[in-house]
């Protein structure tokens, strides 16, 4: 088995929206092909694989670092021992002479490339990536889809809680049964009637999270949990700068309700010492590290272990990143639940018409790999992509 | 006061090195340069900068994200209150729209431009960048140039302890007084050998620094920290993963002498996790952050004052990365020393014609900004990027 080519293309993504911290206007995401030698109805079989969402393309360090050491590599040296492409050691040579440390940019290159290739090894097993994942990992995937929670309530020019309630009403009617909303982008008083439209919306404080995206200073975070602790809600999401473990510590010491991160660290190396530092409560809290973003599948397992070995279970393990490839993830590992933007982010956001939404549950459907040759605004640019 | 260009280009090093975890030979750096509308001479003045060595040219982020954010922004906004271009919020409008975290590659890239514009500042005021720097931040700069050490003794596909002698032997004709080694690339016994080959070159354990570049587990980290103790070396550096505080705090519970780390970390708030975590001793540890990789001076004044905060006094801030752009910031800043990479890293490594070496000190010399135009093998590139 041999790869016989590396393709990589920057998408822009669609719709103007804002988080408290950033516009995702020019954000863009980078689609990746890993093309195989070998032939599936007449044609070579390709494996996908994108950065999630959030961050940037990295066509740079794509195409001048990491495409051309795979590609000079042994090829030998990139097969596990039933010669299949073994999606560790692909990521290996990929990151062959890169210094240890500085866990950005170069992880969702990284993760771009290796979830390629195991979208493209389902794909040769005939399996849906979630089913091959559980089958590979001897894990116990969730039975019934990955419990989804639609995020959304951005900040929009023209906003009100009229719009974030329509905006809400909508996901609803599609199936969801919980939300999750921006906060800190507005006055704590503006915020606070947007929670409880959501809760209003869901039915249930219990079904509502909260975003600060990390803008928060301590005592902002602190004026925020103190009047959000009424509420109940489901978490409170990234109070502070991502790497301020001080500061989360110093939260859950006086913030009683769960606590969400993780987005915003993009290796096990950064991971462990959240678990070491930042006062995470095991019985409680959510940890958000997302794949597609922090180097791919190889390396969120050994976060996963990392956080089991620290106490927490995997359904305390919600992913960032609402698409496919999460939605997979998530169900073959039998991680705690996805998180879905059906409003934005196209055309990477959100699932496929394969997928079922039932009782707030999404389901991966039966396509091979991530399916994401099924989503019908992704689809035209793997064609092009791999043409 | 407006900025007409920025331009960028992506520069191979010359030599084939390597430490004990990568090799350095596909290793590329950003050479960039800001444009103004001020003309000196005849000529538009530029201001110079590069994201330092050991990482990798950055030319995806600055050309597709970076520059284009600066180039469409409203120029006034770029100014401090004197009317000149503010390093500080040109590295923010730089970043504007990225999320918080994910200090890697794009540190560099950031840092490239910033360092550029602190280039042309020093070089509008006529002055050396170092004295420009003191100026500015009312700091008090190196009365004799700064304490410099060599470093070397990188791992040859030839190897053995004659080779090395004689390369530092060379270090020492030229005028160095001090030393750095790597360790960790070959055996225990082999590199015991390397160390006391250098001790006898430097006539004092206290002027030999050992590296190993975080390839250590914790087990490794302690047995040569076992077998290093009897000798009082000058530091022993990265002996673990840069951002595995545990294992460093650990060894700093069991090793007496002074460990060094930082250059590994690219933003104030992982530097502050090392400060908070990794059980550095104000009295005799080393940190060796790097302005070039981690988004520039403005950010690298953020860490110093975490640092000073923390007990460390500027003289324990020696910054990894050999070069002009290190020795002037040593220098302005009145930090502890600078490195030296007099056989490698071509054409950034090591410094100009104008520079002197007496008594181990280096003398930045008069040019004004960082005098990259002095250093003959920069000149050429330089000159090319600016036309």
């Amino acid at each position: 088995m041999r790869i016989t080519a590396i393709c990589e293309q920057a998408v822009r993504l669609e719709g103007a929206v804002a988080n408290a911290v950033v516009s995702f206007r020019d954000h863009t995401v980078s689609l990746v092909a890993v093309v195989s030698d070998q032939i599936r109805d007449g044609r070579p079989v390709a494996g996908i694989g994108f950065n999630s969402i959030g961050r940037f393309a990295q066509s740079g360090i794509l195409r001048e670092r990491l495409i051309p050491r795979v590609l000079d590599a042994n090829p030998d040296e990139l097969l596990d021992a039933a010669g299949q492409l073994d999606p560790a050691r692909i990521a290996g040579v990929a990151l062959q002479n890169e210094k240890p440390g500085g866990h950005g940019d170069r992880a969702g290159a990284v993760a771009a490339l290796e979830l390629a290739v195991w979208d493209l090894n389902a794909k040769l097993a005939d399996l849906p990536s979630g089913a091959y994942i559980a089958q590979r990992l001897e894990s116990t995937p969730l039975a019934n889809g990955a419990p989804t929670y639609a995020a959304g309530g951005y900040y929009y020019p023209e906003d009100s809680t009229a719009r974030l309630k329509d905006e809400l009403c909508s996901y609803r009617d599609l199936g969801y049964t919980a939300f999750k909303i921006k906060i800190g982008g507005a006055s704590l008083a503006q915020d606070l009637d947007r929670i409880e439209t959501a809760i209003e919306v869901a039915g249930d404080p219990g079904k509502v999270a909260v975003d600060a995206n990390g803008r928060f200073d301590f005592d902002a975070a602190v004026t925020y949990g103190n009047a959000l602790a009424k509420y109940n809600l489901r978490w409170f999401e990234e109070a502070g700068d991502p790497l301020d473990f001080a500061l989360q510590a110093e939260l859950a010491a006086c913030y009683e309700g769960a606590l969400a991160t993780g987005e915003n660290l993009f290796s096990s190396a950064d991971s462990r010492n959240l678990l070491r530092y930042a006062g995470l409560r095991h019985d409680r809290d959510v940890l958000q590290m997302d794949p597609g973003l922090s180097y791919g599948l190889t390396e969120y397992l050994a976060t996963l272990a990392a956080a089991e070995t620290a106490g927490f279970a995997r359904s305390q393990c919600i992913p960032h990143g609402g698409h496919l490839i999460n939605l997979h993830i998530v169900t073959g590992l039998g991680l705690g639940g996805c998180e879905a933007y059906p409003g934005v982010f196209q055309p990477f956001g959100g699932f496929s018409s394969g997928c079922a939404l039932v009782n707030g549950n999404v389901t991966a459907g039966d396509a091979p790999g991530w399916g994401l040759e099924q989503k019908d605004s992704l689809a035209p640019l793997i064609a092009e992509l791999v043409a």
